[in-house]
């Protein structure tokens, strides 16, 4: 009896030309489905929420896959899975669904994290998974910048070139700053998200708190639907793909 | 005039053969002596509190070096070596310090620190920094063994074949285990420490908790002082050299 089966995935993007399976480089898509394949012996595509871009993190990726014929229970593919996998990525956890569940169709929200650090050295730790600069603006000022982004807009002037999506309106639904263990965090939750989209945000966003600009400028560049007026793109190391959710019920 | 620097060092050690030089090998001195030598134009050695084995992070290291023209104002060697080396290796701070400091011979303790976690996944962010396994015995049965260790002993037991040391006693001032952030942590200060001495009494610790053998247990293969009475040595990933301390004035 065949079934689908639901994975929630972390992942240390430093090394991988992000999600989507590519000629030659190093995916996480394609890591994913050579343990599928080595577990189930079928060779299944592995569907993700939504591809990351080269060099960013997941925290909390959710795919799903199918499979003809169940070998493994569901909840024990997370360890399965694991013993195929290099380190850098792994399975947090694995379940059942039904078969109408579709890790990028069913999904309602994403939510996105870029971990900034002000005017320190960045310790090993810590250093693949932080932007570190001497100029980070206050979470205040930042903040101010943020909210202008809340609700319903064209993300046109953060959208990168060769973006194939039909219509780049977003719709966010939250989108602030806050201070985390030494950090200072940028959380966004919306829709769906262009390529790029939340690295272009963040690059804008600091280069206006440098430049000491006012909210309005943020404004008025996501109203002007205009690529070359947004700021350079936030380095990917920053960036991590937090949350997916699917529905109320959905505990993780 | 020349002058002698002291650096505070952090390094996630996974793709170093440890801090001293070897042959052939990626070391963490050899990374250090180069930048050293990029900064100043000048080939001095770098001399560490001690060395760490293969795949032993440090989050404290203390090391010193001799300039004989001084270019760099003392607190910027930071910078100035971060420039050249790799991204897992940090310098923290640097500083000035008299002739007569050695970053080895003037330590008056070293602190180790164990990361240990209890039957869940490492995500990617944690997993090449802690031991996960899944029978952690509980701190509370752990820090049982842990307290045999307090005080002067000689910890030939626990030493490794071909340890050069003169004297395996050694002097230890706290030993215990907390929990943190989901992981069980073991730290332990001393004097000194042999070669892998703090791998193998976490292996042994660990053996013994599973046996849910008695603390006195721990007790007498430290006394019998053989080391065929040993358990296994506990995988270098979860190790940390945490702090070294060299006086009471000292800030870090």
């Amino acid at each position: 009896m065949g079934e689908r089966i639901k994975i929630l995935l972390a992942y240390d993007g430093t090394r991988y030309c992000g999600w989507q399976r590519q000629p030659d480089q190093p995916t996480v898509q394609e890591a994913v489905e050579a343990a599928v394949e080595k577990v189930t012996g079928e060779k299944q595509p592995v569907i993700a929420s939504g591809r990351t871009d080269s060099g960013v993190h997941a925290r909390g990726q959710v795919c799903h896959f199918d499979v003809e014929r169940a070998s493994v229970p569901p909840d024990k593919y997370s360890l399965a899975l694991n013993r195929y996998m290099p380190r850098d990525i792994r399975i947090l956890e694995s379940c059942s669904v039904d078969e109408d569940f579709h890790a990028r169709f069913s999904a309602l929200t994403r939510e996105y994290r870029y971990y900034l650090l002000q005017g320190r050295v960045a310790d090993p730790f810590i250093g693949r998974y932080v932007y570190s600069h001497s100029r980070i603006p206050s979470a205040e000022v930042l903040d101010r910048y943020a909210e202008t982004l809340l609700g319903t807009h064209d993300f046109t002037t953060f959208s990168a070139a060769g973006d194939p999506s039909e219509s780049r309106i977003r719709h966010i639904y939250a989108a602030s700053f806050f201070p985390w263990r030494g950090c200072i965090v940028f959380r966004i939750v919306g829709n769906a998200f262009l390529w790029r989209m939340v690295r272009s945000l963040m690059g804008t966003m600091l280069d206006f708190g440098q430049q000491e600009a006012p909210a309005e400028a943020m404004k008025e560049v996501l109203e002007a639907r205009d690529r070359s007026l947004a700021g350079a793109t936030a380095p990917s190391r920053g960036l991590f793909l937090y949350k997916v959710v699917y529905d109320a019920g959905n505990v993780w």
